[in-house]
């Protein structure tokens, strides 16, 4: 006999659990991830992520990838103790042609949360709202430790999935008065501006000239599936802070390397960004080593290394998405999921 | 509002749907595998997916570790063509104090299962009796290729939870008239010969001399947590099939370097036993090198190798666990439940 929840929301109301031991497994879909995720909790808890690894208190986080005929999946999974210990392990499909082909996105994907003082799965969850808001947690975890104070200006390259999590997230830490969209498809960054000016209330404006638009930007924001590098070393302003969030996979690349070489280089791991990220471009062409990278974010914010050091640098943050975001975002999805009592409970060690 | 279902058992009746396009994901529980799965249907899926390993339409798959304080987690995963592509992503926690500090098992975990067209995640199931069943599954396809005919007289090591399916997946391709158990604890053996015994109405018998059941066993299967090895060269009677199913990690070891360089070794996959498998031990002791591996499951299943050549030889067969079997039984389970209607319903992505 078949039992099926898709057609049927909240059939039963059990009363809020304390703990998750004995009490199955949560399932959060993905509005519920949605609902339950804020830009601010998701925020707090990557930083927190990034501080844990560089203490020592999270080892380095995995990745396994697998090319299939169409797409691809990629693995990432890593432990983090907070009050507790915490492991999650991120399954994502990503295959570009699924909105010409079946109307589905190009990535989809399930987080496993467990505990990791016996293992018991916690939660399992779907991984296209926290793969977006940990991206963007980063992005701005960086600029509140590397960009400037007083920015003006922001630009955003790239008007797919990842940008309006891009920017929200970066309205809580830094204030522009004015938000840049520069897309390849001009109507894509026309619509989004629109969109996003309606319900930020900020001025937003399609730029169709990028060396302009990042010559006028205080904070650069790179989210596209560029293969080739497009914002070059020569556009870039004095006191600019980059963020480079496209590159995930070692086909991808979004800044130039000499951008790289002559800027103040942040990584979200290094190794990482060594294999996967824009780091990995600049390495090969040879014109810097992983030597010359200034630190990790988690380093510069657990206080050892220094941030920014003065309003004329130029400094470049390489995100390549860790686990270490997936951990963080997904326990603060689990809890505020228990505390709210939401969420559907499954039992799949029955 | 919390949704429950842990509390309930097929609140809802939907009928069963032909695919899974749009239907949500299936959830299947641990109880829910057991029906579903049973020994024939994944021996054969496990033997296919080894088949095509061989035939070079699976690609090599890929395990990641972590250790937490008190156990690890390991993540394996692969693709697997059949009639139409899959991968599978499985989560094992495995936490040895479990039992005696929480009451709960020392494995648990999660697989999710996506099809490869689309990446859609068409499964989430309970990982315990998939790792059980698929692990049998494998000692079995290489029975049924490497043992004798003719053989009367099994013997397992080890009395823990995988004893009870490497026996029952064993006796789907050879007729032992004995079996015997072997355990450190010897009261376990005892009443798993007991419980066994009537279960499966052959002689069962517990044993306390390991060398003398050894020499007067035709099958030798090893599924303890050893840490040392225990089967020695000298106790191994010409003829012998001998699985060693117990290393799975880099730190556990069953059977003697000599048996393993001086018998015909045959191994799940070469790379990975060359890392965590018995293998790994006597290439580190220096009595053989990956060179001296007769063939990999698959190839002599494919045909490309020849298995037992006389009665006389002794065959080893190393078993390191691959996620190859993981997606294998993953696809039987779902598509049995699929056509029976079974499972449990939940839009991961609405």
């Amino acid at each position: 006999m078949k039992r099926d929840l898709a057609s049927s929301t909240r059939v039963l109301r059990g009363a809020p659990r304390a703990g998750a031991h004995g009490a199955g497994t949560l399932l959060l879909s993905r509005s519920d991830v949605e609902r339950l995720l804020t830009p601010d909790e998701c925020i707090a808890a990557v930083e927190d992520a990034f501080r844990q690894h560089a203490l020592g208190k999270a080892p380095p986080p995995g990745i396994l990838g697998f090319h299939a005929e169409e797409g691809s999946f990629h693995i990432k999974a890593a432990l983090l103790t907070l009050d507790q210990p915490y492991f999650a392990a991120k399954t994502n499909a990503n295959f570009p042609q699924n909105g010409a082909r079946h109307g589905l996105p190009t990535i989809q994907g399930v987080v496993v949360l467990c505990e990791a003082i016996t293992g018991a799965p916690l939660a399992v969850m779907d991984s296209m709202a926290i793969t977006a808001l940990r991206t963007a947690a980063a992005t701005a975890v960086a600029a509140r430790y590397l960009a400037r104070e007083n920015c003006h200006t922001a630009l955003i390259c790239g008007c797919g999935g990842q940008a309006p999590a891009q920017l929200r997230a970066l309205l809580r830490v830094r204030s522009p008065r004015r938000v840049y969209f520069y897309d390849q498809d001009r109507a894509k960054a026309q619509s989004f501006a629109a969109a996003l000016g309606t319900e930020i209330g900020l001025p937003m404006e399609p730029v169709a000239d990028l060396a302009q638009a990042v010559a006028a930007s205080d904070i650069v924001i790179t989210c596209t599936t560029a293969r080739r590098y497009f914002i070059e070393r020569g556009m870039v302003r004095p006191g600019t802070f980059v963020a480079g969030v496209g590159a995930d996979n070692e086909n991808k690349q979004e800044l130039d390397p000499l951008l790289l070489a002559h800027g103040k280089l942040v990584t979200d791991l290094t190794d990482q960004c060594c294999a996967i990220g824009d780091l990995h471009h600049a390495v090969d062409a040879k014109v810097m080593s992983r030597e010359d990278v200034h630190a990790e974010l988690g380093e510069i914010i657990a206080g050892r290394k220094p941030g920014r050091a003065s309003d004329e640098e130029i400094i470049v943050f390489d995100s390549s998405g860790t686990a270490l975001q997936d951990v963080a975002a997904a326990v603060a999805v689990y809890r505020r999921a228990l505390a709210d009592g939401e969420g559907t409970r499954f039992s799949l060690n029955a």
